[in-house]
């Protein structure tokens, strides 16, 4: 049971932070009374940053990812490379991929999984334009980096299909060992498909 | 190294989120991931709470803790006791031993303890206007609940000096061994201290 707080004010901004996730009412208070102890200005620049965010975040009309802009500045990039795709489930993804820096160039954000136990079917998710920008633009080649769950099976296998019909090089990325991981403790499954999708041996892989 | 994300309002929203104590970069950016998915007008709600808050808050001019009021709602409530003063440091006592829903009486919120190693003497804390509180009132009693560290035993011993030339009770909670806790694991001060400072066995402590 909890009681108010001294404040309705204290009350009412400890409420809002505990909504979040991870966040309990302790950690909230914790929060709270730190911003308080902070200058006006710097509480007002991180409320007006949220609200902001919130009210003027545009999508990419080309891939789906966040914006500030109609189009997002990797699709914008000239300097990345256009003939390749790389279909991802969310915007967390693309941000990871980015920080590998190992990927040079565009994306395409689905929106999410098939997931009929969800509700979510293909038509709730960006297939239709990834489609629409195979078709019409200077794709190669398209690289499905969903999730190893069913739903993200089951939605590589839609893509899979939809797509083979146009004369593109479709892959996904490689399954298998973490770099630094011992086999002893990985899965079953992650490393029998590691044995199957085996690769040549090269100077690479020393 | 981090790369900028693909907005620079997410950015903005994750690098002030990640000023926070105990929020990284990338729980800052699952959190606002999170509100990006709420209604515009909760996270409308979320950053005006915090703004209105640091805005608006103001210090009871009696007991020094947060309130809404000139005079917060404990030291205003007629039903609690003002013959007792709770001396604590922080809000956050406040709100502690108010959760425990033993006492009745009203505090004094220091806003810190003296610590010359920080730079804090007894002017940079709410002791004089402690004393005239004491001076002036209806006050039979000051309970002195400050931290057990050296601080908080230099402050206990600086504020029984003022005091006690003032004819009132000075008390100090109780330490000792946690309830639930066994003797086996409990430090040796506290142990000594429990023994040094037993009391008598009553049926309340069955």
């Amino acid at each position: 049971m909890h009681h108010n707080l001294s404040s309705s004010l204290l009350e009412n901004a400890v409420q809002e932070f505990s909504k979040l996730p991870g966040i309990g009412r302790k950690t909230a208070l914790r929060l709270v009374l730190h911003l308080l102890k902070k200058e006006k200005h710097e509480v007002e620049a991180f409320g007006n940053a949220l609200i902001q965010l919130r009210r003027e975040i545009v999508y990419c009309k080309v891939c789906h990812n966040i914006s500030d802009t109609e189009v997002c500045h990797i699709c914008s990039n000239t300097s990345r490379d256009n003939s390749i795709i790389c279909v991802v489930e969310s915007i967390k993804d693309v941000l990871s991929i980015e920080n590998t820096q190992q990927f040079r160039g565009l994306y395409h954000v689905l929106g999410g999984v098939i997931s009929p136990m969800d509700g979510v079917g293909p038509a709730d998710l960006q297939i239709e334009s990834l489609i629409n920008r195979v078709q019409s633009g200077d794709v190669n080649e398209v690289i499905l980096a969903l999730s190893t769950t069913m739903e993200g099976d089951t939605t590589n296998f839609f893509l899979f299909r939809k797509l083979t019909v146009i004369d593109i090089k479709i892959t996904t990325i490689a399954r298998g060992i973490s770099i630094g991981d011992e086999l002893e403790y990985t899965d079953e499954v992650t490393l029998g498909r590691s044995i199957l999708n085996r690769v040549e041996f090269t100077n690479s892989y020393k």
